[in-house]
């Protein structure tokens, strides 16, 4: 798949060497190559191994009572008045030890990795206090060893104001949030900073504040931006050089020109809006037409989007987005490596990292066409497997 | 899980000989199985295994190039010219023989057995002609010998008009659809006969005409109905006593009443208002009032609906058409047995068949909660597994 856009397909070979891919091209391989040990794909479908770059994989219990209580009737009033919401997953988050939480991960982890996701993007956001915020990026450190895939972090705790710190949000950043941030990057814990930045959540002026902590830090930013309303998240994720700016429902065209004079990445969250049954989507055309680089993921959390099926966010990025099978194949490869800053992955070229995608398919369309059905034959992660 | 409504979830044991329910109840198991081998399944959730008794599993090709052309802004003509559409399947499908249809069916069916689905429905309908009609049916069949899975088979020859009786309706279903359906029959190979009433297919006056002839062999009837338009088929088939009515987005407050009145079961296909991205909704709130039994299925087939998971056509019956997850798992398990006329199946008591999914759950809302994930702990098939 080639940087300059489209997919690239050709009919070849590839070489591996050790954890990078060495050669690829069509028909068959070079000379040089004539006495490496050699095996047939059979014709199949290989792809650069899905990234899932937006996903809150680690968090305490589950929200399906919440779930049912909302198809049973129930207010949103009932739902807190039971301990729902968010701050339920705060709640049980808060409970778990850094352990308990990689282990609660691992199912949903191992449901990436069976579709063939070779890069995860974790957060954290459910802890909103000191000891919980270290112990979900620990526990997102810890899943990297515990199976054969790249976990990348991202600091969130910006994600929500906790009742303790009610109407301060402010104080909440200063108190709570920016000294986590300072002590998990001290420990090696954090590759990004994020935030929410919403109505319910944080302003565009406290999340200015999260940016220049980050940027003192030396880390890459990216934000939660327009997704229940336009708040100018995303002309600020802009203006900071952020990674990527994430949902997006409500970004306008300006906002679109922003993004690709940028180049921020913008990241589509289609489990989210299907879970939540939104019907703004996001301005897609603009996005095109300013030439912005489209992602996709998961957004894999236990309230909006208790998604864990990259191949599934391909379809829902067509079914509902309008994307094409292309720009999905796009967003969970090449556009999604963008949006996590790597540049050693997301295609299939000499010297990038071996991690591929093995597809009993006929053509590449059929990866985003099926709906809940798993076609891979085989996963490579660093030239294993 | 009673037949009186409600999930009758308790916190018990069961036991099982051959490959039948012998004993379910709170506590311990009685005295009697002291002797009995037993395991522990530690706790977990133990379902009726969910029924597919809606899909169109076996087919011949796949429209993913037609779902690409469309998001690549192709109109249905430029699809037609280029071999889209349903008779795009008719030809795929005619070009194989049963087995190859096995084959190809296969992971598909695949697909379903590793959600736990003990019992799955396929329909007959891309052949158009007798001999791809009978091909289907035998590929069903042996779908039913190759995998530990119950298969029941739809004789669907009124599904289109095959091109080269346009305009011919009435003529196909003498000609073609009539004998072909008698011809299956005497091969042992329709356990109930379907039709799609519908403008762009059959009018209710030629349904009539099928269920005449079904009634003739002593057949069950089932019809898809009023899934684009109010055609009057819910009303024909819950006159014709059939076992179900399937789709009704458009079906009325008085098509649910005549189908509580004749126990006509209301199959709902969320994957294809999902795939088709309708938006009317079918009247659930009037199906509650009559009392019409709801049952959810895959409708698996490879244009309005490429879908081959039991569990998201359960998060789909919630999020999408406002189910309950309590309703959701009735709608895949006791539901689903009725819209087939088994009695055999579907719910978990003594001297049913011991057709069982064991699940990492901690409740049963959780199976309808998550999106694409699979916590299936263990398939239990006629006591084995
Ligand atoms: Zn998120
Ligand atoms: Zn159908």
């Amino acid at each position: 798949m080639p940087p300059g856009g489209g997919i690239g397909l050709i009919d070849g070979a590839l070489a591996l060497s050790g954890d990078r891919i060495a050669w690829v091209g069509t028909g068959d391989l070079p000379r040089d190559y004539a006495n490496w040990p050699a095996e047939d794909l059979g014709g199949r479908l290989v792809t650069p191994a899905p990234i899932d770059c937006h996903t809150h994989l680690v968090f305490g219990g589950n929200r399906a009572r919440e779930f049912e209580m909302r198809l049973e009737g129930a207010s949103y009033e009932d739902i807190a008045r039971a301990g729902g919401g968010i701050l339920s997953t705060v709640s049980a988050t808060r409970a778990l030890t850094a352990e308990a939480l990689a282990q609660a991960a691992l199912p949903r982890l191992d449901a990436l990795i069976a579709e063939g996701v070779a890069t995860v993007e974790i957060k954290s956001g459910y802890g909103l206090d000191r000891d919980t915020e270290l112990n979900m990026l620990r526990a997102a450190r810890a899943l990297g060893r515990m199976r054969p895939v790249r976990v990348v972090t991202s600091f969130l705790g910006a994600h929500a104001v906790p009742p303790d710190y009610a109407g301060r949000a402010a104080d909440y950043l200063s108190e709570i949030c920016f000294p986590t941030l300072r002590a998990a990057h001290d420990e090696g814990l954090v590759d990004a900073v994020d935030g929410f930045c919403e109505g319910i959540a944080f302003s565009p002026d406290q999340i200015a504040r999260v940016f220049a902590v980050a940027a003192e830090l030396g880390l890459p930013v990216k934000l939660h931006a327009e997704q229940l309303s336009n708040t100018g998240g995303t002309a600020l994720a802009a203006r900071a050089g952020a990674l990527s700016a994430d949902h997006l429902e409500h970004a306008t065209a300006a906002d679109a020109a922003a993004l690709a004079a940028a180049g921020t990445v913008a990241v589509l969250l289609p489990g989210a809006f299907y879970t939540l049954r939104e019907t703004r989507l996001p301005p897609v055309a603009a996005f095109r037409e300013a030439g912005v680089a489209i992602a996709l993921a998961t957004d894999c959390n236990p309230g909006s989007s208790p998604l864990a099926s990259i191949l599934l966010v391909m379809n829902m990025g067509c079914t509902l987005f309008r994307l094409t099978p292309a720009e999905a194949l796009a967003g969970v490869t090449r556009h999604a490596a963008a949006a996590l800053g790597l540049t050693d992955c997301g295609a299939i070229a000499p010297g990038l990292r071996a991690d591929l995608a093995v597809w009993d398919v006929g053509e590449p369309a059929e990866l985003a066409y099926r709906v809940g059905f798993n076609p891979l034959h085989r996963r490579i992660f660093g030239g294993r497997g």
